[in-house]
């Protein structure tokens, strides 16, 4: 028995581009933070310090900062660029590729600038933003030795229910002192990957996964929004299988929930009563509650895509 | 000579307050958080840890909800009327109470959610949210023995000119490496802060709060992106100046304003040209204008309003 | 085919526990985060809201200051204990529970209070500390069919050589500039996470982990500081290696280390040299370095561990 | 009346400056953040954009670095020479310098590494360090017509009592809930600084500023550790009070402590007492107490100092 080297990855991580198209004096901004990272043939560094085939990080961001001269497309198509790329070496038999995308707004022509609105691409400034909400869009591509699977996202789309909401059932033991409650505030902080499948993955152009992305993400918002929810399991859920529903080449779906608590404050001991109108907002501890969504065939029984493996990265 | 206790402070900081307003099933939502620092005779406790006036932060913590049961209004409201309770105690003899504000918007109707606006509050679910942009809006009280002070304002506006923005004509030392230019990405993080006169502050209810707000705002994010930069400090001015133009109530208005720099990347050792389109938007260091702008009787040759060196807190 | 529930889990995150021991008027503290999450049947609650089966995740948080009791001892143990009560609920069938540490060192005697050492308990105050370094220690048991499996680990370790490392012989494409360099500084953030064994897992008690741990912590140390670095894909490797070696009932170790960037500045446009001296610390990008170590019989050929795919969680 | 100008101050924020002096095998790094902002005639740039007199912010940058090759000593001479330097110019007639300082320890020859000590600097590797606590030391330099001001400080070194804290005799009204309590954890994250008179900033080299640095830290430690606590308030002025009783030549100091709550878990439910043993650990609120220390020619009915204006920054 002897001691190697095991899965192992190497790259650049969260290089920060931002793309101007100026072909009209309309110009449209892409914000991105982007990883790359290479998987392949790489134990002569592992084992002796021998670089011969690492393809050094500085050149990983080079390449992208050279590819966007072309445009960027959506991030998917820009990660897939990338991707085809380093596969292109030899010695890179796999990777993962990963885009954070912040989101702009023009600076409106009314009163209320950007952050309330206006959004419609037609109004607003030809070459002056504002940042929009804090939620980013992802993507990732991830390859190996079956091809290139295509994931999108979002972060941190911070989403709050005042009614609609309640908890009980549950079971009691020792340890349990938390009331059963019909009336609750919900908020969460949904992050979500989709996988596309290979149909629509090969096939689509950056207008394409823009479109996507956005029938995606108000799917699920609307979902949160509709659904009386006597769980936010019920409600994760919903919103994934209703993405399923709606996009037959969207072969799962994953979610990650916080539950940000938001503790009704007693204002018995001043003589108040609190109708379900005062709350404490609570930073730590949350609940956190994730659930894949897949279609039979790639149910419970079935092994899982080696994507998600990847995804949470070593650590 | 002896050692004694100068200025100091006390109380609760970042309360996290939600407040549902639900007398309709069109509910609303005021998200904030109060800062309580209490002034006044606490010798005692300092110097001999005797708590008799000191009155609890938890106390203030409790005195926060218990106010929020009738309603929030705008936060200026909030905190002059925490203000004026805390005042009332003959101990106390000036404070510091201010508020961050986190924006939510209603989830629409339509394909895009909330982010990319819809923001009309006539459309969008009835009690279903989703959180805007990463900006808060700000508010403090300040007390002394001259009385109460108002202050309005905005934190962390990220905005962006993709052209529109040059920057030469600086001088050139030994220590001088940057080039000058005549197009270049011009983006910050505005923070602002603006003084009511008492004309103002004292009249305006909770309505007039909220409705200048967005007007200063909206008279800032239009400036930024109208006016051709020759300097951030330009610019900067600008702002602040078109807010005392248009608002005579408004008494003097700061600025800080981060140069979020985007440097152009360099392809031409890949054989590229880069006309105002590739950019490496850098983290650290960043450029950094401030500047209050005021109205002349209020000038440089005229004592400071006391309300700004409690900005900053002691650190 | 049908939409179905894949994998997932449920728990309540980052609860904050500090635990004071003070039998002896000389106290102890253990300052903890630790996240619970329970896998098993919970499809009623995400199909229909039935939370029958669902143990609260505040009953989850009541469980962990209920056990911290009777003491906290090591993170390990603490958590082993959280998963044998939680899987003795029938619909419990794995979960997955972690913890982070915060050091403290006790306020010495000495003219240097506690960061910059002493460290030595036998010295310092009985009952007051300061927080030690930003560091975390880690632990996290998982458990499925198979059973119970204990990982150890540590976070944000940075570390530093001012010199004895090199980069050089690595491949040069169209896309590269980097030069080479046979000198520079290297900096990291070292993460790990290190499997132990059954044979180790299974009878360890408190002290034998926290005695690991410290062993563990010291030869990464060691190893980075002694060996002369080609590349950090070579420290790393030579990291895990020499806990492999040293530790027989340790199985693997994975690494997850930024290449924190130090950039020689350019003094020459003001007619210095800079011969290794003053550098721009940059934040991003970065690259990153993750690796696996793994014993022969459970090297790349061999399945991997199932702990693996839920460290990073779903997202 | 017209709209003026009014305080205004720009620079370059945060500059990432490592220096590693290694004259001798055993080298020695300083690691900064620095921010240094220039105070003037520099109305036409705000007004105009005419940037005749800007000292570029990049120029500003080079300066540090240029000025690094000769070596930083302590940060509080390097800002002092960056002050010198700038003033020199006809159009700055003021500004603010401040760095931040990161810690290193020698990674050890034991077994335990840095973070639990040996600190000695006579042990430990020669080029190979690993990061100490997350506290910083602080300093700054503060010009204006009256001349150079110096500051030295130091932030979020985080400390606790684990007994010796009551809190009582606080007064209860209608909003008060608070329990009385003759033993609680008190924590807090010091964040002081310091005006050292003129005798003292004008003569010190950069082993004084160390030295001082280090017993005032150590003064500061000590004196938590020690004072039995009635309340932070106490507490604080304590601290502040030992620094001004230690060092003559130490004007004023102001601590800024935020009351890190650890409350005491409520184990009744489970049929359990508590007896100071487990406690929750609270992120938000917090208690905030502020206070500066002063002898009594420079106390309450004297004038402040203009340096504390500044600190805040404007925001």
């Amino acid at each position: 028995m002897s001691i190697v080297l095991g899965p192992n990855q190497y790259g650049k991580a969260e290089v920060r581009l931002v793309r101007v198209d100026r072909d009209t004096p309309r110009h449209r901004i892409t914000d991105l933070s982007i990883t790359s990272q290479l998987r392949g043939d790489f134990r002569a560094t592992h084992e002796s310090g021998d670089n011969t085939g690492v393809i050094a990080t500085d050149t990983q961001k080079n390449t992208m900062y050279a590819f966007a001269r072309d445009g960027v497309g959506s991030p998917e198509t820009f990660l897939l660029r990338l991707a085809r790329h380093f596969l292109a070496e030899p010695q890179v038999t796999g990777g993962r590729w990963r885009a954070e995308q912040y989101g702009w707004e023009r600076i409106g022509p009314g009163a209320d600038g950007g952050a309330a609105g206006g959004g419609a691409d037609a109004a607003g400034h030809d070459h002056s933003f504002v940042r929009g909400a804090a939620e980013r869009r992802t993507a990732l591509v991830h390859a190996d030795d079956a091809g290139l699977t295509v994931l999108a996202g979002l972060r941190d789309v911070t989403v709050l229910k005042s009614t609609g909401s309640e908890f009980s059932g549950f079971p009691r033991d020792r340890y349990t002192t938390l009331p059963e409650t019909d009336d609750r505030v919900l908020a969460t902080d949904v992050t979500a990957w989709w996988r596309y499948a290979p149909s629509f993955a090969d096939a689509a152009g950056p207008a394409d996964f823009d479109e996507r992305f956005a029938a995606v993400r108000a799917l699920l918002l609307t979902t949160f929004a509709e659904l009386h929810s006597l769980a936010l399991q019920q409600t994760a859920f919903a919103m994934g299988r209703a993405v399923l529903e709606a996009f037959g080449d969207i072969a799962e779906i994953r979610l990650s929930c916080p539950n940000n608590h938001h503790f009704l404050v007693d204002l018995e001991p001043f003589g108040l009563d609190n109708p379900g109108e005062v709350f404490f907002a609570a930073d730590r501890p949350y609940g956190l509650i994730e659930a894949a969504v897949q279609r039979s065939e790639g149910g419970p029984d079935n092994p899982e895509h080696p994507v998600w493996s990847t995804i949470g990265g070593f650590v």
